[in-house]
């Protein structure tokens, strides 16, 4: 084994760095986060950063980067109050992983990257046609990190897209069925195995598999 | 395509809710969290919440649930000021779900799930021994999110131990060959297949394969 402490992540350069501080959160999910402009222009950008915070109100967050790079999307979040979730698909993971490009403000990456949007009623920021599983959220807090100048997006779930046939009969959506991705590190995707599901945990009781 | 709203997820039973939402957040990785209390109490507590903050400094995040449950995790890592992520192995995914289950605090989930702890120089929280990704993390912030009465809790990363086989030339770490698994929902497991890795993605140039 090799052990790496604080001096040694500071003698590693940038972006081996970064590529190696990223790989350590494991396997993460890969979305599109659609949203739009007061003038109607949309915007996609992948984040491997969704987080579930809690199931009853239904609310889920993710990091933007500092405000030292251009975040369209975080500006129209904050602007609209409005913003979709999409599960990236391994039919489309290479159109997704290019709407990480800096493209210009007035470029709309759905356009850039080939992929198409789709609009929900009652829903302001626009969703990813090809996605088999589609979140609506409305913006509940964005908490600025002072410690890393990031921001921690917290979203309300509003709408759900997903075809009932991989809803199983407690709820579980089986995510495998769909064919979303996931990512590790920056820019690896992995298409996503069969699970084992496990029975809920007592102490002194064997778990079984359900 | 189903498409559910905020009156569906409020008529949905609370387990079947549950479910249901902790799916949305797609695959995730699985860490079993490692502390200590003051008497050197160990605890062990598995996680699906873990996401990357930042690369410089090292931050990463976690969610704990509301005080109206037992978290000696969380009070441990609020007194001690420290804790561990461990990745967890396709060896002990069962032994890791065992940890869930509500011991009393004078129980060590390690004794209980029968896993063995391990500790570092200068890093004050228990090891996972099998884990193949162990991280020591020094505790930064705690950010109470009062919408739904979770921890938000960031640690740096102080440590990192990790066989150099598994860390590619440019610092990405191969998390498939660590055996490490991913979870989704609450419950289902999934071993995780070798990825893709993807150039960087720049404005009208093709990405490739690398």
């Amino acid at each position: 084994m090799g052990t790496f402490f604080l001096n040694d992540f500071d003698n590693m350069e940038k972006f081996y760095r970064a590529k190696f501080i990223n790989s350590l959160s494991g396997i993460k999910s890969a979305n599109l986060v659609g949203t739009i402009d007061k003038n109607g222009q949309t915007n996609l950008s992948i984040a491997s950063s969704v987080v579930h915070i809690g199931a009853n109100p239904a609310l889920m967050g993710l990091i933007f980067r500092p405000a030292t790079v251009p975040r369209h999307s975080f500006e129209n979040i904050k602007d609209t109050g409005w913003f979709t979730l999409n599960h990236v698909g391994k039919s489309f993971f290479k159109k997704a992983h290019q709407s990480s490009a800096r493209y210009e403000k007035e470029t709309s990456e759905f356009d850039a990257v080939g992929l198409e949007d789709e609009f929900i009623d009652g829903i302001s920021a626009p969703f990813v046609k090809n996605s088999s599983l589609k979140i609506g959220l409305k913006l509940r807090e964005v908490i600025h990190l002072g410690i890393n100048k990031t921001e921690f997006v917290i979203g309300e779930v509003i709408c759900v897209d997903v075809s009932e046939n991989h809803i199983e009969k407690d709820g579980y959506i089986d995510i495998e069925s769909l064919s979303t991705v996931g990512v590790t590190g920056l820019d690896a995707y992995h298409e996503i195995k069969k699970p084992t599901r496990l029975s809920y945990a007592k102490p002194g009781q064997l778990i079984k598999e359900i």
